[in-house]
C-alpha cells in the first residue's frame, strides 16, 4: 500500500489572532486544524469529498502558547466500506527554544466519502501492515463494533 | 440550584466565509463554536478561567447550510472536584422557511476550572434534580469511571 | 400572531481577535453583529433575503469587554409594504463576575425583503399586541413619517 | 485650520470573504469600516483614542459588489467639548468598467476622545470655513440640541 | 494619458488582529495588502481580472505598528503587451502624533491582464510623461530586458 | 550542521475564504505564508524573534485552486552577521486527483534576528555542504555583493 496516501502532514505556525481569553491558542481553533487535517487525508486516500461524520477521545494533553510551531498528522487507520477512521495527532514545538516537539493534542475522527451527488461512495479496502497498524486497527475494530452494538444498528 | 448558570445558549448565523470545500458549513468552525460554547457555561459556573480538557461523543447528525441560524446549547451535567461535564447540542433553523428547528450535532466536553495562576481550581457542587438530569448525570459518572480504570488512574 | 417569528436573539462570546486599540471590543465588530441580527429576524419574517436599508439612533451605552457573553435581541416592530422595523438591543454579561447583565446598545435598523430577483417584495402585516408594542409602533410610525416628509417623499 | 486634520480617506478593495448571503458585500462589514474611519479621523483631530457615541442615520443608497473598490471619506463637521461630529460617505467605484464612482452609503457618527485613564477629554475648537461647512456646522447644531432636549439633558 | 488610470491608493488603519508575534503588523499581512493594491490598480488599467506574476525589490524600511494609518500606492510604471509594472509604496502615519508620514515598504509587481476565459489579454499602451516617469520606465525596461536575457527566453 | 535547524516545512489546504476574485487562491494570502514560513525557519535557527527585511524574485509559476493541499519549504542558504537568506518554495498537490504536487511559486526573503530590545543580533554561522547547498550559498553572496554596490554601503 501506498504510505503517502494514509498518511498526511499539516503544519503551521500559531499567530495572536488564534488567542483565547488567557493568551494561549484558542482550543477550539487547534480542533478547527484536526478537523481539517482529518478531512486532507480522507480526501486524498478516497480521492473524493468526505465529511465527518463523529470524532471520539479528543484528549488536550499541553497547553499550546502563540508562536509555536504546530504539526497535526492524520493517519488512515481503519476503513469501513465507506468510512475512514483517522487518527489525529497534535504536535507543538517551541521554535526559540532547544526542545523537543510534545504531543499536545489526540483524537479519533470518522469521515465518510461522499460522491459528486452527496451520496457515502466506497473507498478502498485498507489492510495495515505493520504491528502497530494491526493493535491500532484492531482496537478501532472493537470500538466501532461495541459502538453500534450499543447504537442498536 | 439556579438554573441560569447550568445551561448557556449562543447562536449566530452562518456565513459565506465559513463555508468548507462544499459549500456547507466547515464542520471545524462549528467543533470550534461548540468549544466556545462549552467554555462559556463553565466559566459562568466556576466564575473564573476554564480549559477543555477532553471531548467525546461529538457526533455530525446533520449537515449545516450557509444562512442557517445555528444555536448551541451548552449544560453542565456533571461536576467533579474541579473538572465540569458539559453536554453541547448544535440546533439549525432555516430561516427563509416553516421547518422546525432540528438538531445537527451533539457531543460532551469536559472542562477543568483553572484560578489565576493556572492552576485546577475546587468548583461548586452539582445536584442533578430532575428525573432526566439525574438518567444524565448516571450515564456519566459511569463513563468517567470506566474512563479512569482504563487509564490506570 | 406568532411570537417566535418577531423576535430572534442572537449570542457569542467576544475573543481576543475583535478587540480595538484600546483593548476593547471593536465597536463596528458589535454594529456588524447588530447588522446581522437585525437581517436574521427579517429573513425569518418575510421568509426571504432582505437588505438594510437605514440605521437609525445606533448608541453605545457602555464598552464591551474581551471574555464577555454579548446577547443581540431583534425585535420587528413596525411593518411597512416592503419594509421592516426592527429594534436592535445589545446586553453583555460578565461571565466570571456575579453581575447582571446590561444594555451595551441600542438602535433602529430598517430592512427591505427582496424576492429572488433582488426586487422589494412585501410581507405580511404586523399588528402591535401589548401596550408596549403599540406604543414602539406608534413611535416609528411617527418617525418614518416626519423622515417623508423631510425627504419630500 | 490645518484640512488634512479635518478629513481622512480610507479604501480597499472587497473580496470574496466578505460576502453576504446574496453573494454581495455584506452591510454589516461596510458599518465597521465606517466606523473604523470615523475613529481614525477623529483620532487625528483629537491626537489621543476616542470611542463612537452614537450613529445616526446611516444610510444604503447603493448595494456594494465583490471586486468593488471602496473608498470612504470622514470629515469632522462639529465639535463639541469632548465630542466630533463626523459625517461619513462610502463611495463605490467598479475597476473593470469605465463608471464614475457613486455613493452608497452616508452616515453621521458621534466620537468621543478619551485620555489614557479612558475619561472624557477636551479636543481643539472647530471654526467652519466654507459656506458648505457651515450650513453643515449648522445643521448638525440643531440635531444635537434637539437630542438634547429630547432626552432631557 | 488618464492619470486616474496609472495610479491608486489603498489605505486603512491597522488593528491588534493583523499583528505578529512581537506585536507589530504582520510582514506577511502588508505584503498581501500590496498585492491587492497592485492587482486593483493593474484591473482598472486592463479593464479586466489580472494575476501577480511576480515580485521584485520588496524592502521592509520601517516597522508598522498596530494603530497606524497605512497608505499604499500603485503606480503602472511600464507596459509590456499583455503584462504591467507596478510600483508598490506602502506609508505609514502615526495618527496619534503630530510627525509626517514615513515610508514604510517599496516593490515592483509584475500584474498579466487575463480575458475571460484566463488567457492572457493585450492591454493598452503606456507612455511615460514626465521626467521621472521616463526615468523610471528605462529602468524597468532594462531589468526586464536582463531578466530575459538571464531566464534565457 | 543540523539539518533539522535550516529547513522547516509549512502545509495546509487552502479554503475558500481565501479565494480572489476569480475563486482560485488570492496570492497575497501566499505571500503571507511564505512570509510566516520563513520566518520560522529563521526564528528557529537564530532563537530569537526575527523581521522581514526584504523579498526577491517572488515568482509565481501556477495558480492555486481553493481545495489543494499547500506546502511550503523553508531553506537557510545563506547568512550573514545578523541576517539569513531564505529559499521559500510552494507546492501545491490537488487531493482529489492521482498528480504530483508541483512547484507554484519560489522566492528569496532576507531575515535579520533580533534579540529582546529589537536590535539585531549575532546568528551563529552556516556553511554550506552539499554541492547544490554550495552553489545557491555563492549564487546568493554574489547577489547580495552586487545588491551592496547599488546601494552604495
Amino acid at each position: 500500500m501506498d504510505k503517502r496516501k494514509t498518511k498526511l502532514t499539516m503544519s503551521q505556525v500559531m499567530y495572536p489572532h488564534q488567542a483565547n481569553l488567557a493568551g494561549n491558542v484558542h482550543g477550539g481553533e487547534v480542533m478547527k486544524l484536526m478537523d481539517t487535517t482529518a478531512a486532507a487525508v480522507a480526501r486524498r486516500y478516497a480521492r473524493s469529498n468526505v465529511v465527518t461524520a463523529r470524532v471520539d477521545e479528543l484528549q488536550f494533553h499541553h497547553p499550546i502558547f502563540v508562536g509555536s510551531l504546530v504539526t497535526l498528522t492524520a493517519t488512515i487507520a481503519y476503513v469501513g466500506r465507506t468510512s475512514m477512521e483517522v487518527v489525529v495527532n497534535v504536535y507543538i514545538e517551541d521554535l526559540e527554544s532547544d526542545t523537543e516537539p510534545i504531543r499536545a493534542l489526540s483524537s479519533y475522527f470518522t469521515m465518510v466519502a461522499l460522491d459528486k451527488d452527496g451520496v457515502p461512495k466506497q473507498v478502498p479496502p485498507f489492510v495495515p501492515e505493520t504491528e502497530e497498524e494491526i493493535m491500532l486497527y484492531n482496537t478501532i475494530k472493537e470500538r466501532r463494533e461495541a459502538l453500534k452494538k450499543k447504537s442498536g444498528k
